[in-house]
C-alpha cells in the first residue's frame, strides 16, 4: 500500500486536473457564444467524458482514503472538501455542456444587442470560478470570501438581462427563440457561479473551520 | 462518547427529517402554483431555514463519524453517501423555494392552457423524489433504478412543454411573461428530477457497489 502523504497529493492533483479541464470548458463554451465558433462548442461535448471519469476516479481516490487510513483531523477535512468540490466542478462541466448546445443553436442567428451582457457576466463568473480553486490551493480565506461577495452582483447582472430580454421578446415575437437561448446562457452562467460558491465557501470551512453557509458565519 | 451505532442511527434519522421537509416543500411549492394558493408558497419560503440548519447538522455529524471513529467499509459508504444526498436535498429545498417564488409570480394571473403540463410532470417528479428516498432506506437497488429510468421521460415532458409554450408567446406576446414563470416551474421540477437520479445513483454506489454514473455500468 502506498504511503497516505503519496494519495493525498494525489487527490489533490486529480482535483486540480478536474479543475483546469471544466475552466477551459466554460472558457471554450462562452467564446464559443460570443464568436459563434461551431468548433470550439462541439470540443467542449467531446471532452465532457473526459471530466466524468476524472470525478469518478476522485471519488474512488477519496474514498480508499477515508477507507484505508485514519486521517487526522485536517487532512480528513481536504478530503471531505475534495468529495464536495469535485462535485461541484463535474456540475459546472454538465453547465458549460449546455452552454455549448446553446452555442450552436445560436451558430446561424443574427448578432442582437443583449449579447453584449454576457461577455460582462460570463467574465465575472470566470474570475469567481478561478479566484475559488485559486483560493483551495492556497487555503486562501480572504480569496474566498471575495468570490461570495460576487455572487450578488452576478445575480443582479442576471436579473438586468432577464428584464432586458423579456422587453426584446415582448418588443418582437421573433426575437423569442433566440432570447431564449440567450437567456439559457446567462442561466447557466449563474448556476456557474453558484457553484464557485460553494467552493469558497467549502474552502473557508477547510481554512478556517468556519461553516458560512446560510450565513452561519458566528459557528466555529 | 456515544457509541458509533447511536450516531450513526441520528445521522439517518435527520437526512430522513431533511427529506421529508424537502419533500413537503416541493409538494407545497407545486400546489402554490397549480391552486394558486398564496400561503403555501409562503409556508416553503418560511420553512427553508430549518431545511439550511438542517444541512448543517448532518455535515457536521457525518464529518464527526468519520473523525472520532474508524467506520468499517460499509458505514464509510454509507456516511459518504449521507455527505451527498444530504447536498442534494439541499439544493432541491432551493429549487422548491424557485418554484413557490414563481407560484407568487403568477398568483394572479389567468391560468392558461399550457398550465395542465405542470401537474403531470410535478406528479412524475414528485414519485422519482419518494422513490430515491425509499430506495436509500431500503438499500433497495431494484427501485433506484426505477428512478434512473423516469429521468428520461422527465427531460421528454420537458422538452414538450418548452416547445408548447414557446408557440403560446410567439402567438401573443401579451403570454410572456406568464410564461417565462411556468417555463421556470417546468425547468426546476427537471432540476429537482436530476437531484433525485443523483441520490438513486448514490443507492446503487451504497447497494451493490456499482457506480452507475456516467454510464460506468460495467464498473464494479
Amino acid at each position: 500500500m502506498r504511503h497516505f502523504v503519496e494519495e493525498l497529493e494525489e487527490l489533490k492533483a486529480k482535483l486540480l486536473e478536474m479543475s483546469s479541464l471544466v475552466e477551459s470548458a466554460i472558457y471554450r463554451s462562452i467564446t464559443a457564444v460570443v464568436q459563434k465558433d461551431e468548433l470550439l462548442a462541439r470540443e467542449v461535448l467531446t471532452n465532457e467524458a473526459r471530466v466524468n471519469q476524472i470525478e469518478i476516479e476522485i471519488d474512488d481516490l477519496a474514498i480508499s482514503l477515508l477507507a484505508l487510513q485514519q486521517p487526522m483531523a485536517t487532512d480528513l477535512r481536504l478530503i471531505v472538501s475534495a468529495i464536495k468540490i469535485n462535485n461541484d466542478l463535474e456540475r459546472m462541466g454538465d453547465l458549460a455542456v449546455n452552454i455549448a448546445e446553446r452555442a450552436l443553436d445560436l451558430l446561424h442567428e443574427p448578432i442582437v444587442k443583449p449579447m453584449v451582457d454576457i461577455p460582462h457576466i460570463a467574465a465575472l463568473v470566470q474570475s469567481m470560478v478561478r479566484k475559488s480553486l485559486d483560493a483551495f490551493v492556497a487555503r486562501d480565506g480572504d480569496l474566498a470570501r471575495s468570490v461570495l461577495a460576487s455572487d450578488d452582483a452576478v445575480d443582479d447582472l442576471r436579473n438586468a438581462s432577464f428584464h432586458e430580454l423579456l422587453s426584446f421578446m415582448e418588443h418582437d415575437p421573433r426575437n423569442i427563440r433566440q432570447s431564449m437561448s440567450l437567456l439559457s446562457v446567462v442561466r447557466n452562467l449563474e448556476r456557474i457561479a453558484d457553484h464557485a460558491t460553494n467552493i469558497a465557501e467549502d474552502v473557508l470551512f477547510l481554512a478556517k473551520g468556519i461553516d458560512v453557509r446560510h450565513h452561519a458565519e458566528s459557528r466555529v
